[in-house]
């Protein structure tokens, strides 16, 4: 069967894309790694996306999931390895190996976290390098944890490590932490964190589990030592889309390039909506505009199409 | 004193751009003729907003209404007359009076019901001519009327009118109905709907009340009368923007062009977001994104410029 929609992706881009597309009475299917991306990994609760005054990453991303169930849109959990346009439709190729046909396909597929590439950070993943404070942090309690990155995602974490951990340390490479005010006062006020900006890690060591990282100041240039039991990497994301490279083109961040209205790729029926796009902006309320939109263009293509 | 940020407009894009402003501490003022927008006068229930299954359109807009008040953005109850940026920031005039200013401004007005502009349509207002069936649909109970155009909102407004008047006429002007499939199934259920295309509406007649409209068929050139009660425009919205005239560039729609990153306009700290500017599709999840990109945007112009 060739499917008028595929979305890959089932966060809030792919969520709205779907809603969209079944309310448009399209042939549609979305194949995804997990339900809810990001949203349902997030540490803290969510106060911005218009509609709840405060709810949990999983709560909402478990409302998105029965918005689409109810919409009847086929959710496969599976992971794209390859797509392909040889004709007039796309192929999928996926790591179950089955095969799928599609006139038009979104990618809405997000982002994955970035690692720091230092020495001992693969070693440890598992014995105290995370990359998910919501998941990991409750094994931290009355432990001592290093939090790398400066940023929200960075001062989430420690918002939510804080709850179980003794003393953060927050570091940041550059000399500015890029946190909004919101998140900076709220770390503040844990009274837990200590921040250290200029700090650019070296390695991470420990014998079972680790034990202590090493950083450079890059502002004295002098290598120093924390003794910790927990590294929370959070220096962003990497858009999740190599599966995609000869149908698209990237920015220097990997992230797909698109039109800005129809959220279109280079390639005709493709549309790439959400953080793995080239989109400066990347929250939940602007991943499920970006969703709609795309599903609305791939609608006014398949009707040119058809 | 001047504002960091004022919005203008409290529907979706308004709304989004309120919470995200406060997120980031900015010293935020919210001026808008009413709380809600388009959405405080939908007819049917909203079931396209991602984190709501159906939800009707008054309660959506308490709750965006609600979560701005929570955020502690202020709000006041005016209508803007003009923005002018005549030194460093903006001046903003009310009718009430009262003046305003402010480093940036948000522009998330929206759009107004476009009228007819035939004979008859502004004598009958409020006497059967009616731009909202959600405000006036109840008081055609078991009336016959007319719904102009074919489109979502004309078709929509059908749904909701079925549920009081026993048959409708819907008018469209051009050969093909532009409403989503759902939406015209869901006419179709209601077995009281009579779709006529080609139908050019030439004047609407009466006495105290409206008695009958007229159209001609523009395939066969002929005039016909259609017997009625009331007649629901529903041909569009023009966007709400002829206060901000010298500082912007405009669509042949009159709609504001924007960048589409960050939803700046040819001016510097001036942005426009939701129904209000040039954008291709246009959605309450379309509206919120924008805000929150707009809103984001106004925050890393004032970090430049303070």
């Amino acid at each position: 069967m060739v499917y008028d929609l595929i979305i890959i992706g089932a966060g809030p881009a792919g969520a709205a894309a779907g809603i969209y597309a079944s309310r448009q009475k399209l042939n549609v299917l979305i194949i995804s790694k997990d339900i809810g991306g990001q949203v349902s990994k997030k540490a803290v609760d969510i106060e911005n996306y218009p509609g709840f005054e405060k709810i949990s990453g999983p709560d909402l991303a478990k409302i998105f999931e029965e918005q689409i169930r109810k919409n009847r849109v086929e959710i496969v959990l599976d992971e794209v390895l390859k797509i392909e346009k040889p004709a007039e439709y796309f192929i999928i190729s996926t790591k179950s190996s089955i095969i799928y046909e599609a006139l038009s396909v979104i990618i809405a597929t997000g982002a994955d976290p970035r690692p720091l590439e230092v020495e001992g950070e693969k070693e440890f993943i598992g014995k105290g390098v995370s990359y998910c404070s919501l998941c990991d942090g409750p094994v931290f309690k009355n432990k001592i944890v290093a939090v790398v990155g400066g940023g929200n995602s960075g001062f989430e974490s420690s918002v939510f490590l804080s709850n179980y951990v003794k003393k953060i340390y927050i570091l940041e490479s550059g000399s500015e932490i890029k946190a909004d005010k919101e998140n900076q006062e709220l770390v503040l006020k844990t009274g837990k964190a200590e921040i250290i900006k200029n700090a650019k890690v070296l390695k991470i060591k420990g014998d079972a589990f680790v034990k202590f990282l090493t950083y450079k100041d890059a502002a004295t240039e002098k290598e120093n030592k924390l003794d910790i039991d927990g590294v929370f990497v959070e220096i962003g994301y990497s858009p999740a889309t190599a599966f995609v490279k000869e149908l698209v083109d990237f920015s220097e961040k990997d992230e797909i390039i698109t039109d800005h209205e129809t959220y279109q790729t280079k390639t005709s029926g493709l549309f790439a909506a959400g953080d793995c796009n080239q989109g400066k902006y990347k929250q939940i309320v602007t991943a499920v505009g970006e969703g709609a939109k795309a599903s609305l263009a791939a609608y006014e293509y398949l009707q040119k199409i058809k």
